[in-house]
């Protein structure tokens, strides 16, 4: 086969990630509901499952039905739910513990006589990520919803979910912990509000994850990004380079002498187009790494990737990277976020050769 | 199935975009090879077939091989040969005619060990884009290469090959030819300076395609996105918004008042992060259009997609849209880029309902 791009995992600081956050939830009350979107694979679904997991979360009823095939009973979706999807929804709930989400608009009748029996849904808060979830501040909204589920035969109000993407503008410990303590301070009124119904808070992003310590008032934690990190996560201090254990594995197909630039053939769709600047405002796609025994080290001081089309990547090179690489050989490269990268590429590779597979829609 | 994102496509657009670029190319002469980065579909590549193309171009030895399945037999590799496939490139030159492409520091003598027969390849210029290629300013370089070629065994050296990716950044037709007419201006002197072999001159990109008059010294055309357009190509001037055959039709899964907002199933993983801006400065990475019979039509006014998540879009709505969508419901997008869409997606869905299948690396 032609080498091609690759998407290479270190299976020892994935699961070196695995541990260190499940260990970091493991507090009495507080529920480990991993968010499953990032790694999309069973294999490593199972990694987790040996360090005790057994409630997940996905994206999609697509990705339920994936994770449903190797045993995983208890799962959140967590994408408000679509009328449309009904069936499906109906078909996985009987086949699992299925939890699902319900937000601003959502037709609670017409969801409620789309199920067989009895499904528990939590209500979508919006706590500063201005993507989706009811406005906390409105509470007359919520009323609303949580009269109808009230009213519904088969759909159980059991808590609020909530999403502070946010964190991924913040920047260091500090300022993410500011961000948690913001969606918390809009969401305690509401735990006190719907107090007969005990409801479930659940929180979910990676930094709020890595840096909380009050876990007081939150049920649960969905985090996903932290299986593999990226560079996005460690420039808003979630991790360390050390700690990223995902990257892309590029043939070097030409070398640019005057400009000292390395062509990867590795592009947009194996990278995606989320970026990061430098200090003076430069974007960059992806950080090259040392190779170093058998696996990845930390990045080539000074070298980046410039630019991204669809199936090529150009880096400029440091000397030292420059001198090193010749074309036919390949290049390590960190993603800048580990979530949208090689979506459409069929499998993993570990560092020993072994390839894992992964969800494709 | 869950409904989810579906990657929809207007057969007969698309048939209609084929039409008249086969027929702008149909000049005596000049040698129409299009790119077949952009759809990926043994099906779509069927009505290309049916205007009586032959040859084509893609972006890796693996899509070449899946090409190759169905009859493909002249393909134009255009990525730089990478050294380290050289068993996968023998494998298929064997069965097909391929055509090679070759770069800065391509390793000529491994390459020509490599193969086991002979085989056509073209040198890479750079004539702007800054992706890849040598620079037509420095011959002695190129003169190098083509004395490596012709020592060679069986490596056959045929011509110039460029990429004019710098045409997305220009606007209308009188910027879209002064890059084209840059870029011969680059390569004219190549034309004369290799004149013994007869080199063959091979031009790429959509714009250039689509607005190029004069064809003196063009042997070959190689456009690939214009089989769909996308908003990019509308921005430059290359197409009309009736004209984009390829929409993402998302379901509509949450709706905020406030804010007269419209959540999706429908995010990076699917659009891509390709982003436009408008004048104001705000990027876009959509714009959502009316449903009129059958198929799509215009864009709603003053609607946009103003954020991407991996799986969530959020569009701004108009009045008018907000009001006419209800959770539950369909809202077809154009993409700011259609070579980048739904890479994980697995198949395409005409209007009718009909699934064709695509390429999955």
């Amino acid at each position: 086969m032609e080498a091609g791009p690759k998407l290479l995992i270190d299976e020892r600081r994935v699961k070196e990630n695995i541990r260190k956050m499940a260990r970091k939830c493991d507090i009495p009350g507080l529920s480990f509901r991993p968010h499953f979107k990032t790694h999309r694979s069973i294999e490593v679904a199972r990694w987790f499952r040996e360090t005790g997991v057994e409630k997940i979360t996905v994206p999609s009823l697509s990705m339920a039905s994936y994770f449903l095939e190797d045993e995983w009973k208890e799962q959140t979706v967590a994408l408000p739910v679509d009328p449309a999807s009904l069936e499906k929804a109906r078909e996985l709930a009987f086949h699992g513990d299925l939890r699902f989400i319900v937000s601003e608009g959502s037709p609670i009748p017409r969801i409620d006589q789309g199920m067989l029996e009895e499904v528990e849904v939590m209500i979508e808060l919006e706590t500063g990520d201005a993507r989706s979830g009811l406005d906390p501040e409105a509470p007359e909204r919520i009323d609303e919803l949580v009269e109808e589920l009230d009213k519904s035969e088969r759909l159980s109000f059991v808590g609020f979910l909530t999403h502070s993407g946010n964190s991924y503008q913040a920047c260091g410990r500090e300022e993410i912990l500011a961000v948690h303590d913001r969606a918390m301070e809009l969401i305690r009124p509401l735990k006190d509000r719907y107090a007969s119904h005990r409801p479930i808070i659940s929180v979910g992003d990676t930094p709020t994850a890595r840096w909380m310590e009050d876990m007081k008032d939150v049920d649960e934690i969905r985090p996903g990004n932290f299986v593999f990190y990226d560079l996005m996560q460690e420039r808003i201090g979630s991790c360390s380079m050390e700690e990223i254990a995902l990257c892309l594995s590029c043939p070097v197909v030409s070398k640019k002498a005057e400009e000292q630039e390395l062509v990867l053939h590795g592009g947009a769709l194996h990278f995606s187009l989320d970026r990061l600047h430098m200090e003076d405002g430069t974007p960059f796609f992806g950080k090259p790494v040392r190779w170093e025994g058998r696996g990845w080290g930390v990045p080539y001081e000074g070298s980046f990737i410039k630019r991204l089309s669809q199936e090529h990547g150009v880096v400029k090179a440091s000397e030292e990277l420059y001198r090193e690489k010749e074309v036919g050989d390949r290049l390590a490269v960190l993603p800048v976020h580990s979530c949208l990268c090689g979506d459409g590429m069929p499998h993993y590779e570990l560092l020993d050769g072994t390839r894992i597979g992964k969800f494709r829609g």
